[in-house]
């Protein structure tokens, strides 16, 4: 149609010469790049999905609830059930995917002329999305096993006074997680420095050897705790992310998001998924033994790795982390390079997936 | 848990004493309010659907397409069809509703330090989204048969330099439409402004008298046109909305929408919808007639009508809208108060429902 390129229209200047976000999408037989569940769902739920999708279909013409009210109560007893901690429906908020939650959270708490902070390396999205909603982007610091140091933290918040503060536990992509006590700790350094919201992104939680934060939410108004379907429901490709806090963010929220946001087939598959949540948890358990298997098997192999209470594994050290991602690749496993140097990271696949990529870290150790 | 307000939170100062965004959703008989297809999908559709659900739900642990490549085929070949002028995936793009396309235009080429202009009154999220993005919104004119006045409207974008245009055609809420030969010179006054994105807003453009101006695209790299799927594809639960462009507006927007925003499932939904074209754009005939007959009989009764290229109809006038609205909505018909001093908004329902509504209305003309 035409040989016009980005750089030939008006764009913010952010974003000239930037590349999209994601990951490579390969055709390798072993897929472990992107924090995926191996499970497939089981087929009554499958069954369940198109039952309750019929369903809303035969009213598709009209717009969903706006509000997701049935969706947010089932999933706020969940959260119930598993956290610790009575929530209602009032307490949860639903979006396409917990980037969207991140991303309503930065544009209700965030925006032009304010700040948020996160302790890199984490999740990557976090500073993405704040481009894009205006934010100003803090590094924060992790030491050398990526644990965040409580007092250099606090130092971090105290300095800059971000308006939000990411803690990602269990953190992407290293894996470990963030004691409760250092949680707390960053929650009241930035209620002095500010007051600030602080937004603990659990999205690994369920395969957790520890509890969720949930509990914290009592008294703390400006805590946040952001969850999602796409790992623990191995339900990636519905995009159904998710908050809990108290009720005046969720309603605050509400004045940013976009009307209707939630799709009335999204709902529906969403409903059906937290019907099996019995099933899906005991995949988890399956997930979680694969996990620590790899720990064990990575360290008897001679790798480093970093302590895991994720669905992956962080992995190292290379002298070059690119070119052994390069390797594995080569013997038919996709594993991810998150530019953190000197690590990969692996997902806990199926077991015959694991040992795919365990036979292909050990050859590679002996090139090394 | 609290009694913690909005107003207790660090929310941006903008959203300071704002309410969300969205008509009330009221049980009412007849329910004409927000321009939704009166037509439940056909039974083969919905079928239809839950097959190609069924088959998405079986790999729903993995991401979805990312980039959304056979749905974007799919659409484009719808607008080939129906627009008269050949386009192919690289030139659309799909997000949540066109709310999200809009969303992201605005992060791409709007923005903080940026404005947008809107022909007023029109579709109000354009400025509610704009706020949301931190772009500045510019109230631009219409004249007082709510049509866009060229002269008056290439001045105030000579004036203000806007970096983005919105033209809505047919314009929602007065439903009618805009000239091409309109279009075409607010284009030439944006370029020689700035240049500016022109983002012609199609909602409704499969109900109009007129063609689309999807031709318009070809040699205009700065020209958007945004379409959706909740009114002429009846699938307003869906929240597919799309655009169609420079293959270069579909790489740019690329590098601000979320990684993963469309779900397998509105994937699988869409393209079964897309399947059945032609039996929905039957019910679109029917619509548009039921639509000429709202106008006819309207002012058969005395009432002042817009024309209307939509699938509704603004009528009035009204010494108070809001008290004749709440006098049909006491006859069980909700219609849509949108704010327009004097006038009010009635979709094209059923038969049935138009019936109803018309002898609410004409009940009304007596007591006025």
């Amino acid at each position: 149609m035409s040989d016009v390129r980005i750089d030939d229209l008006p764009v913010r200047d952010e974003l000239r010469g930037k590349s999209p976000y994601g990951a490579p999408q390969l055709d390798v037989p072993v897929r472990l790049n992107t924090n995926e569940n191996p499970y497939p769902l089981p087929e009554p739920l499958v069954e369940r999905i198109t039952e309750r999708v019929r369903e809303a279909a035969r009213s598709l013409n009209r717009y969903p609830d706006r509000d997701a009210v049935q969706l947010r109560t089932e999933l706020a007893k969940y959260l119930t059930e598993t956290g610790g901690h009575p929530l209602g429906f009032e307490n949860v908020w639903a979006a396409n995917g917990s980037n969207e939650v991140i991303q309503q959270l930065l544009q209700t708490f965030g925006g032009p002329g304010r700040t948020a902070i996160g302790f890199e390396p984490s999740y990557s999205m976090h500073a993405l999305i704040a481009r894009g909603t205006g934010t100003g982007w803090i590094p924060g610091p992790r030491n050398e096993n990526f644990a965040i140091d409580p007092d250099a933290a606090r130092r971090a918040i105290a300095e800059h006074k971000p308006d939000v503060v990411f803690i990602t536990t269990p953190n992407n992509p290293t894996g470990n997680a963030v004691p409760p006590e250092t949680v707390l700790a960053l929650y009241e350094a930035a209620q002095a420095a500010k007051p600030s919201m602080v937004v603990v992104d659990e999205a690994y939680i369920e395969f957790s050897h520890g509890d969720s934060l949930l509990p914290l939410l009592q008294g703390r108004p400006h805590l946040v705790i952001s969850r999602t379907m796409s790992k623990a429901f191995g339900a990636a490709g519905l995009r159904l992310g998710y908050l809990a806090a108290d009720p005046a963010v969720v309603d605050a929220v509400q004045l940013v998001r976009l009307p209707y946001h939630l799709s009335a087939i999204t709902q529906a598959t969403a409903l059906a998924a937290l019907e099996h949540t019995d099933t899906l948890l005991g995949y988890v358990q399956q997930l979680k033994a694969e996990r620590d298997r790899l720990v064990a098997e990575l360290r008897a192999t001679g790798y480093e790795v970093t302590e895991s209470d994720a669905n992956f594994v962080q992995f190292g050290r290379f002298e070059n982390a690119h070119e052994a991602w390069q390797k594995i690749l080569d013997r038919g496993v996709l594993v991810r390079d998150n530019g953190v140097p000197g690590w990969l990271r692996v997902t806990a696949g199926t077991p015959e997936e694991n040992d795919a990529f365990l036979d292909a870290v050990r050859e590679l150790k002996k090139e090394l």
